[in-house]
């Protein structure tokens, strides 16, 4: 049975940052102006609720409310790829099925992660069970292998059995690995797998082995150096524009992504709840605020924007 | 301000399995049975929801549910310490004012567990803020040490720090770690800390070094061995009894605990739904069945209880 197309475009997607109100609420209004922002200076598409979005630190129907509020506000549900992993199926089912509800096809889902060293059998139970309730062939699975994070990796035999078995519906996958190998291998083995890198930093290598582009905590701040290099990525110069954007992710990866990231749009726009994040995360301290504000004022393509804050 | 002594006794606790009916949902019914089955059998005390119990495989609405369905069947709350841990603070909050709304005091909390290397500032405050937010000075808060699992470690000095903010309200502490070393470091540092142990090998050391006991997944099998050595700790012949005990806990452990314990279950009540275990967790394979029933009928102590199935 072949599918009507409708997996989200290539390029450079923002792991979206949850913004909260004094009470550690998701504040929806600053969530969906700063997914404004990000569309307009240089993403292609949003990720939002995935792990540099706190998702797994909030509740259902606060993850819920962020799918519904962004779809109430008009924001482009299919160029949405959104975090629907949980440990628990019935969350996940939930969550897959407000993706689809919401007129997004797009989820980025993570392996369960309470219980360590699963089966193979038991991933694909998981992921089949979720496939199977939610019940839906427009939905667009990405798979998100973060080993460092989740602690249980998504391997490539995996993914096979699953394609196998739910072809078009297992639509690619996040590699937040940070191992360029994987995503190499995973493109070689299976092309035309929508497989976004999980750091900006590989993006010209990512969109020249075939890959979808890459999905990114740090494109939060570096929306507009990332988007420029990959509008020119076919083009000449798009390596010098790879290698700053490489610096500016280098500067970010340095500090605490939740707290590090708050500062940077917390200063574009003024709003000091930004700086909220949700335990265990933690604010930056004065001392590291200080520090990464100084390093990220030495990469030139950001100083325009830091300015403009 | 002394508050009233409101801890859950010592003793031997079951980390309750969680039955399941034909559609993955927790089966209340079976629940409640096998309860009173552990209470009647040794057991002093029950610890539902935890990792023997696939809690985290829960939504928020089914471990809600089975807390209510506890309470609403007249088990006895005061001696439950339930799992109320959740990566998202909203969620560990709502549990745990829920075991505090049942009757009971006692709730058994994760770290937080997504994050990795999480700060000791950031531990502090998820712990904090659940303490605060559910505000009830009758609730006494089990930290759940379970590294291999959690990934995420629960320290001496984050401990010490608790008991500093909030002293009888952190009671006590799971240590599942299987290393003795911590149990009996920490009954020496915070002498009266309710320290159990999560296997059922470590009973007797544990109460002659001041601890509180054991809360494992096997008593869901060993009750009556469990509560047998209990009883007669400072007796002669108590030696004798945890070494039956220990044979029984070291051949349950290997088999993955979930699909292994309710193999037993199944056979003991004859209702094969038992059998049914959440992704990623599998129910055992034909071969691994006859391999632990086999490796079980060595074990004297519990030849009645399985001559009895």
């Amino acid at each position: 049975m072949t599918e009507p197309q409708s997996s989200p475009p290539r390029g450079v997607y923002a792991a979206v940052l949850t913004p909260f109100s004094a009470d550690l609420e998701p504040n929806h209004q600053a969530f969906v102006a700063h997914c404004r922002w990000l569309l307009a200076h240089g993403c292609d598409g949003l990720a939002p609720l995935g792990t540099t979005g706190e998702a797994n630190s909030l509740s259902l129907a606060q993850r819920l409310g962020l799918i519904e509020a962004s779809a109430a506000a008009g924001l482009p549900m299919e160029r949405c790829i959104i975090g629907t992993g949980s440990c628990a199926l019935a969350d996940a089912v939930t969550l897959t099925k407000a993706v689809l509800a919401s007129g997004g096809s797009g989820a980025l889902l993570l392996p369960p992660f309470y219980y360590k060293n699963p089966s193979e059998d038991g991933l694909f139970a998981f992921f089949s069970e979720v496939i199977e309730r939610v019940g839906d062939k427009r939905l667009r699975l990405y798979l998100y292998h973060f080993p460092q994070m989740s602690a249980v990796p998504v391997t490539p035999a995996l993914i096979q059995r699953l394609k196998a078995a739910y072809g078009d519906t297992i639509a690619g996958l996040k590699d937040s690995s940070g191992d360029w190998n994987y995503t190499a291998n995973l493109l070689k083995e299976i092309p035309g797998f929508g497989v976004y890198s999980g750091s900006e930093q590989f993006l010209l290598a990512n969109l020249r082995a075939g890959g979808a582009g890459c999905i990114s905590a740090s494109t939060n701040v570096t929306a507009p150096l990332a988007g420029a290099a990959f509008r020119a990525w076919q083009r000449d110069g798009a390596d010098a524009l790879q290698q700053e954007l490489t610096e500016a992710r280098l500067v970010l990866q340095g500090f605490p992504f939740q707290g590090g990231l708050k500062e940077v749009v917390a200063r574009l726009t003024g709003d000091r709840h930004w700086l909220d994040v949700l335990p265990p995360n933690r604010p930056l301290s004065p001392a590291q605020r200080d520090q990464l504000f100084a390093r990220l004022k030495e990469i030139r393509g950001l100083d325009p924007l830091l300015k403009a804050a």
